[in-house]
């Protein structure tokens, strides 16, 4: 495939990782990045080095009112005068950063969607944005919420007017579990169970990954995502302390399920989705585990396990991912197939 | 994706499994099947139940010489007057049922070539008759030799020109198993080692498997292709006995390193692959493993392991991929591409 250029949309930990992890490839150029203060654009490909140094410890984790326009209280650190991504000499303060993307749409094959912690609409209306905007390309979002899938489905008829790829849930979970939870289902001809038990360990990374925390916490039973958006950083690091540092999750609402029905894996209800989140170590409390239980042809029932070795981090599991599954997403949006697609659904299968 | 109909060159036992696994799913069409002896052709669909039992101990395990002409020597049972496919009341013999189905190709999205034995010529040299009918689709092996891959590189060319997507390698090995290290590489921004170690029970299903068994006993050290090829049936049963029914490979030639380089896994050399068979057995000697180790964009090492349950029967794991990449082939053939893919390939990856 020829290069592909891509923009992240916003620079928290997923955003600069998938930059960063994109220096990896040749394939892959970064064109822009925005945060809400600013937008950096250069179409020979951004000096990512230089972004993420000039930018580190300026991470914007912060949860977005509807302008966006919130006040920094500490999830920001200031470098000089300037937030967030404005710190790059690349970078130019934006009153819509976001607008300034979808400008220069047209030499932007893929976007990334790196906003963990925004409204449940917020991803469907910046797409909208996008359509409005007349770009047509691949969205790609790493979120592991069902309902923001049903929302971008009311808008499929939208998304295939406009030529737009929609990926949905592209990071590792339900990302890479899913895609795994798909390759696995082939031994078999129905496919009874999928069992996906997570395990992530986030000392080192916490600084970073405050908003994908905050995203967990969304889905314990006693918050939903605008109560835990609502969460103060201090209320947040309390419900941490109350746990040990140590937060279960069990049968958690988890974008998985539709995910893999709607790749036609299994039922929505045959999928059981846990993890364990250690805030306070490094190492993972329990070893990430999809099982795929299924019967094959032939009459037998089996269980096909994938595992991910415990020294790789989330970040890692979330970037590679989500960058092949936007690979994978410009393949398909070149040859003319848009509308939005579930990371299984890019699976070879049957 | 819209129906997908396709053409089973071959009714050993790779051919008849995959016809009976495309039942459980509708998007499938099986619109052709051939042996040496005939041909089936309904592009209303074939009716696989019919065919399958008509044909029941009529597998045709033999070894082709280059004109496809052999003499029955036990690998065909005889069913009344009829060889093989012919025994079918769908069937019709066939002088060249191989030039029967290209003249049909029009209709058929795409082709499973599931003649596991024959010369490592003979794939190519089939593509090539498909290229000079006009032939343009998917066509797709389930070999595991490299040599047959470089042979097919060397006419990427006429492919492409012909308009032909040629998928190989794409069963259990190395198909799922180098899709499998694919997916799991996504962790990683260096692969510095994939090791694949199956196993393989094949007591009740030795029968409909000889031809696969003839194909390993090839990669054994002591043999080759030619040479395991020119064993009489009682000479493949006195090596399965001189080793008592357990077969264990180490290091073998296998094309998973070529597929696993083509796709920028990682280096050829970095792959290794052995197995157990047992053939007095159906259990597994070894639960079949991918390890795919390597380093993650912050520096950790790690190892991401794919197991398949030791249910699962080696046919089982060869036709639901095989069928899963013929789906996956024609949606890139429709798109435009090209020319020669592993199925590694096929996945998505950055």
């Amino acid at each position: 495939m020829d290069e592909v250029t891509f923009a992240v949309l916003g620079t928290g930990g997923i955003g600069r990782r998938a930059l960063e992890v994109s220096q990896h490839k040749d394939a892959l150029t970064p064109v822009a990045a925005c945060d809400r203060h600013g937008v950096a654009i250069d179409f020979d490909g951004l000096d990512v080095d230089e972004l993420l140094e000039a930018t580190e410890g300026n991470i914007d984790n912060e949860v977005a009112t509807d302008g966006g326009t919130a006040a920094s209280e500490g999830g920001v650190k200031q470098h000089g005068e300037e937030l967030g991504v404005v710190a790059s000499e690349q970078a130019r303060p934006s009153e819509d950063s976001i607008q300034d993307i979808i400008d220069h749409g047209d030499e932007i094959d893929a976007v990334l969607l790196a906003l963990p912690n925004y409204e449940h609409d917020f991803i469907p209306r910046t797409a909208e944005r996008f359509i409005e905007g007349d770009y047509s390309g691949v969205m790609i979002d790493v979120l592991k919420r069902s309902r923001v899938i049903g929302m971008l489905d009311d808008r499929r008829e939208a998304f295939e007017d406009a030529g737009i790829t929609f990926i949905c849930g592209a990071g590792a979970t339900p990302g890479l579990l899913t895609g795994a939870a798909a390759l696995a289902a082939q031994s078999f001809v129905e496919v009874t169970d999928v069992d996906i038990h997570w395990g992530v360990g986030l000392k080192s990374g916490y600084e970073d990954n405050r908003g994908t925390v905050r995203e967990d916490i969304a889905h314990l039973p006693e918050y939903d995502i605008e109560t835990a958006r609502d969460l103060s950083e201090e209320e947040i690091e309390e419900i941490i302390d109350d746990h040990d540092g140590v937060i279960e999750f069990e049968d958690m609402e988890h974008a998985d399920d539709v995910l893999l029905e709607r790749a036609g894996i299994c039922d929505a209800e045959d999928v059981t989705v846990g993890g364990v989140l250690d805030v306070y170590n490094d190492e993972k409390p329990t070893t990430t585990t999809v099982r795929v239980t299924g019967r094959t042809f032939d009459g037998e029932t089996a269980t096909n396990t994938f595992q991910l070795g415990d020294e790789t981090s989330m970040e890692a599991n979330v970037n590679g991912p989500a960058l092949g599954y936007l690979k994978a997403g410009v393949r398909r949006n070149r040859a003319g197939e848009y509308g939005v697609f579930g990371p299984a659904e890019l699976m070879p299968g049957f």
